[in-house]
């Protein structure tokens, strides 16, 4: 029997909840579709930091080389570890080390949820720069303290990062409706954003069959408003694809319902698979986490590992759960209750 | 009788139906309110550039520093010049030299207006940087057009710029509701960010009346679209104030109700005000542009130079004409059409 090799990142807050019951429909859906996950639990946490000083081992990086994917559920405890460390000490590492350099989110209503929108018809897929750009990590501060004190932060873009995420971004779009947005701000940041606005031009010679329309990031966040169903994939760099994606979480009724993948393409390290929400660490353990964008997100991964029938089921299991009123309206069901009826439609 | 110079720059595209319309109403609720209005029209634009070879003469900047006030229509016309040129050449020098650093806008709801969302009793301000930050202008590309090509572009954040405007803020959120919400994005960016939360605390001992709470633009951009009523004053760097004020005017119906002020509070040089559209060169010249964001952007600067009873009687007219469904929907009323309602309820 084909077996993939999982490892589980559950994190913090209500990370654990999702990862679990995200965990227990995958394994229902391989075992109707006869193959195995075999998952490995890694307690890589703020609680492993407050012990150990490291977000995880020094060979964390290594060990998780050896696996097919990743599934994590969130990562931060602001009140315990400064964000600072735990996301630079264990999920940006991973994006960054496996060159998970396309981050994919889905944003359309699921039945059943209503959005904030009076719009409920748009369907968009955001791809985001996963590696570089604007969270490259460079910068620094001087005089601090002082009225002097000036902080810098430094951009970096590379025309391998650029141009990986941009052809990515044009198969996608070939793959669905044929329409690409590339996300820019070249009216106001006239190095980083041009150089992305030329690469963009010049790729499409490539992609005469798809679409392709520049747009600013202030532009692009009224449109996911007004017009999100003008909308097909829309590519953006880390910080602007970071925005959109909470945004379109937003149109789509909440970050309870936005699932990520962050994928290698070329499947030289394995990609990861989590929530777009964090840890919140409020409701931790209250059993209240809805666990739909991590069943979601658990769907990517067995796409990705090319079980597509079984994420196929998985997708169908979720909108019959939704669809039935379970699971839409935020606090109202119990992570428990959500789960079992997803377990039921499967 | 007092008089008030004004410096008018309709510049491109549409900015010249609105600036119009807009000084018309100005000029009428000058003369019932006792006061006047000394106009003085620059032609500077696209057009210019096309002509002299810049946006502005060389000496643009002294000569407006003489006047109390600049009423803007909109800068750029990107198929004839790049934006980069345009608005680096008119724009954003006014902002920086002025030491405009308070970007103010205001969203909420004008009556008759039917926004996107399904949430409508909103009533935000937000408050943009708008001197520095990721729009200084710093960076640099190597190795253009080969493979090995890297384009960095730099934010610089200072002490004295992060400061002035933390402190504006926290002085219009004590004039207002007493909810201050500051936002950053600490946890992936590091230094600028991280220094800006630092003020924010530091600053918030000196206003213990006002409740200030730090977000991450990510979960803001969520928050203005899934609970706009939550928020009163909202601060952000220059990049972060630019994305949440098109969000903003999305949720409040659209671009051509959204006006904004770029402030010296100082007063030692002139303030400009402008709304937050565009130049539009689409549907410029067809007499269909929305002059109401201007016309209260016009209200904004009479509030500016004293004229707090004008500026209320200009807001109380444009709240009469959109009452009536005149200017509500995009498109449909032509802009003599509109002005003219709102001069007849003056
Ligand atoms: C937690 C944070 C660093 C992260 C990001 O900005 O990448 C999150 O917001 C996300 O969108 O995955
Ligand atoms: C035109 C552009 C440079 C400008 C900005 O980003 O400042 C505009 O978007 C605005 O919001 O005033």
């Amino acid at each position: 029997m084909k077996t993939h090799r999982i490892a589980l990142i559950p994190g913090d807050g209500i990370g654990a909840d999702v990862t679990e019951a995200s965990w227990s429909v995958l394994q229902k859906a391989a075992g109707s579709a006869g193959f195995a996950l075999e998952g490995t639990e890694f307690p890589w946490s703020c609680a492993f930091y407050k012990e150990t000083g490291a977000m995880m081992p020094q060979d964390g990086i290594e060990t998780l080389r050896g696996f097919d994917a990743i599934l994590l559920g969130a990562v931060g405890w602001p009140q315990q570890v400064p964000d600072s460390v735990s996301l630079h000490g264990l999920l940006l590492p991973i994006r960054k080390s496996f060159v998970q350099y396309a981050n994919i989110r889905p944003h359309r209503l699921l039945p059943g949820v209503q959005g904030p929108l009076r719009a409920d018809a748009f369907d968009i897929l955001c791809i985001r720069e996963n590696t570089e750009g604007e969270y490259s990590g460079a910068g620094g501060r001087i005089h601090q303290g002082t009225a002097n004190e000036v902080a810098v932060e430094t951009s970096i873009f590379t025309r391998t990062g650029v141009e990986r995420i941009l052809r990515f971004a044009f198969e996608q779009a070939r793959n669905r409706r044929g329409k690409l947005a590339s996300v820019t701000k070249s009216n106001a940041q006239k190095y980083s954003m041009v150089f992305w606005d030329e690469v963009t031009h010049q790729l499409a010679a490539d992609y005469p069959d798809v679409e392709v329309t520049s747009y600013h990031i202030d532009a692009m966040a009224a449109r996911m408003v007004m017009a999100p169903e003008s909308l097909d994939v829309v590519v953006a760099s880390n910080l602007f694809g970071d925005i959109l994606t909470d945004l379109g979480a937003a149109i789509q009724g909440g970050l309870g319902f936005a699932a990520s993948a962050n994928i290698n393409p070329d499947r030289s390290a394995p990609s990861m698979f989590e929530p777009v929400h964090g840890s919140a660490p409020d409701i931790a353990h209250l059993g209240i986490a809805n666990p739909i964008a991590t069943i979601w997100s658990g769907a990517m991964m067995l796409d990705h590992l090319g079980e597509t029938d079984a994420a196929a089921a998985i997708m169908a299991a979720i909108e019959r759960t939704t669809a039935g009123g379970m699971g839409t309206i935020p606090g109202k069901d119990r992570t428990e209750a959500i789960t079992a009826t997803v377990l039921a439609a499967l």
